[in-house]
């Protein structure tokens, strides 16, 4: 049967990747696909650069635009990355020439998301990016096939790779957030610039995406409240601890008719005997939960060269197949903008830390500051320790159930106690 | 658009949960599958039966074959199960006539699935299957088309809601195996003839099934050895929570070139801290291994009405949508039979449970059966316990890495004790 010709642009981690699978495995995915699934052309930055790939026989352009014009090019994979310049700019002129798209770029998902599959819908070509969503798991499949028969009203997980390992080593190792974010970097498991993993936002643009398959919403009107990880400190992974939870960062996407949508990606305490608490390291966790299915989970390696390029090729060989779904599982002017859930009204139990002066009365302070709010303390640390220079002291609360407004207010208030430090951490428990 | 036209043969839980979701949730699907998606025609063995459902406008036929002729059905739904009469006859005339069909019939598949398969092929239909494994867990389409980049290496689990049910009230409640095997049956989640649960044999139909998929030899070549869990105390129980394991009913298949393919469904002790241990009740797990995924886990509820429901209506969307998957994942006659590992070759630790006289010299009698066969013990448990009626006294070994033959070999000469109780329990530990 007729050969199904490949594209590639971009030959970082994850192009690499597809390349070496594509290769490794080819007899099997012929198999599999029916057809053979050859790589015809390629563009990537830097054409001398060594990247122990055997790169003979595959056309090369400089410009990767250039690979959405190519006759014999079926699908382009854009796994360069970012929303704008090249990669964005790819994406649309390989969908305008009618040719399937597969991509990892979950910004651009994120951003453009609706008007790409629109995009796709007028021209005739596919969009497809199981890669774009917690590496090697096939969530995207099993949101817009498996579960079609079922509402959906969670989907959630631990969705970013970089975060999870730091803060598996802040943990195993005892070690605060800035020299294991410095290692990681020196390890190439954070970016130079680590905004965007260690702040949420690649978090985000992750659950923008699983919410718009599960609850029918544009990813471009998905705006998640968003929470990094920067403020945890190892006094914050040993209170956990110390508590019974672990921290993790978190993605959580809820839906109910009457309530609206909840959208937010914040580190959160997750019980020590929680599935989510032993997803550890490059590992990704996604959870749904839909009326006839009940809960689901789908635990897998979250990052990392071949795991991704699992996803890329798995997209690859269905559309060699001859399937196209529909890129949000509905036709895209079904989808519609949904309302948020009132923010304030979110009830959680909460973890409070404090600096405050190691002084008479200030725990008789804390305490009418949470009962003003009616909020109801669960448990209470404030240890012996000496004062540090500055006698100011670390001190723990764990709220019962309390909504959101409540916690804020009171947050606020602690904040503006004399002598106090730096500002509050409040984290979530969840589970 | 065309409605796509579902027939339903048997109205038990499957079916019956298939109908309620595709009623429940009719607008959804079919936004998703953009077009209706409606129950046509149905057979059940009693019509007057009130089943809670609206069948109203729906045709009724006695003879579940009639279902297959009928000009106005474009897929059947066989969920009357087992593996000859009315099933087996349904699935054939269905693909004779060109017509997909939808199943949950594990054991049919695992009799014929290659058969059903290439029938399928030739008349043009499509043969799904998701709700035949796992219940509400999508292992079907994950490795079928999800994992297709990948070269597979082990795909295992917990397969049977109802010993996993079973195994997790005996340690729960610490009852003996036989008062909960009748409460679950008066339950519903055991059935009157509990065998095909309890001894394994649903386990390995499934685990044909996954073997399929995963390394493309034919379901019908799959033998794997099988062991239920009949024989498990409240004392394997207690003393597998002593030493740090759960007991687990495992399916297992592992496949390598240079050793060949390793399947067997036993009752396994499975370290505490495990993602399978912590599967309980009606739950399923579902672990794959993959050269580019790694490993990968899928956990959720494996039986049930509604969630075995899911994987129906998600099947009946895929249909709806124009997919039409290969069922084994490629051609038919590119399956092929794999050679079988030497079983005696394959090495684990073993749980060895003895009853054996309270007498001087058993140790060194059991020592040395173990020395004989270069075993070497980890653990040996003999509690200082007044021996019962009978004067036999349970001893508890745990071994170090040991092969099969060498285990099997062993546990004959233990059998052979003089005064030795009833023949002894050997369970593998894994992972």
């Amino acid at each position: 049967m007729k050969p199904f010709n490949v594209a590639i642009a971009g030959l970082g981690t994850v192009g690499g990747g597809a390349v070496a699978l594509l290769q490794k495995n080819a007899a099997l995915i012929e198999k599999r696909a029916q057809r053979p699934v050859r790589i015809v052309a390629l563009s990537a930055r830097d054409k001398t650069k060594d990247r122990g790939l055997d790169l003979s026989g595959i056309a090369w352009v400089d410009d990767p635009c250039a690979l959405a014009q190519r006759e014999d090019v079926d699908v382009v994979c854009e796994l360069i990355g970012g929303t704008d310049g090249k990669a964005a700019e790819l994406c649309t002129a390989t969908l305008t020439a009618g040719k399937s798209l597969v991509t990892a770029n979950k910004a651009l998902l994120a951003a453009r998301g609706g008007a790409l599959a629109a995009l796709a819908q007028k021209h005739g070509g596919a969009l497809m990016f199981e890669a774009a969503v917690a590496g090697g798991i096939p969530a995207i499949k099993v949101v817009r096939e498996s579960l079609a028969g079922n509402s959906l009203s969670c989907v959630q997980g631990i969705l970013n790779g970089t975060c999870n390992y730091i803060l598996t080593r802040m943990e195993a190792e005892g070690l605060d957030f800035e020299p294991v974010l410095r290692d990681a970097q020196k390890l190439g498991y954070a970016e130079a610039d680590p905004s965007a993993d260690i702040d949420g936002h690649d978090t985000a643009h992750k659950l923008a995406v699983l919410s718009a398959l599960a609850f029918g919403c544009p990813p471009e009107a998905s705006r998640p409240v968003v929470e990094g990880i920067r403020r945890l400190t190892q006094a914050d992974i040993r209170y956990a601890r110390e508590l019974g939870f672990r921290i993790k960062l978190l993605g959580v996407a809820r839906y109910d008719v009457a309530q609206g949508l909840e959208q937010w990606v914040a580190p959160c305490l997750v019980p020590v005997e929680a599935a989510l608490a032993k997803v550890d390291g490059v590992l990704n966790a996604v959870q749904l939960e839909g009326d006839a299915v009940g809960p689901l989970a789908l635990i897998g390696r979250g990052a990392g060269a071949m795991a991704t390029a699992s996803s890329v090729v798995g997209d690859l060989v269905d559309l060699a197949r001859g399937i196209r779904p529909q890129p949000w599982g509905q036709a895209v002017d079904g989808l519609s903008a949904l309302p948020p859930k009132d923010e304030t009204a979110e009830g959680a139990s909460w973890y409070i830390r404090l600096q405050v002066a190691d002084k008479v009365g200030v725990l008789a302070d804390i305490a009418s500051i949470l009962r003003d709010r009616a909020i109801s303390i669960a448990t209470i640390l404030q240890r012996g320790e000496a004062a540090p220079e500055g006698g100011v002291v670390p001190v723990i609360i764990v709220t019962h159930h309390a909504p959101k407004a409540a916690i804020t207010e009171a947050v606020a208030g602690l904040a503006a106690l004399p002598d106090s430090g730096e500002r509050p951490l409040c984290l979530r428990i969840e589970g």
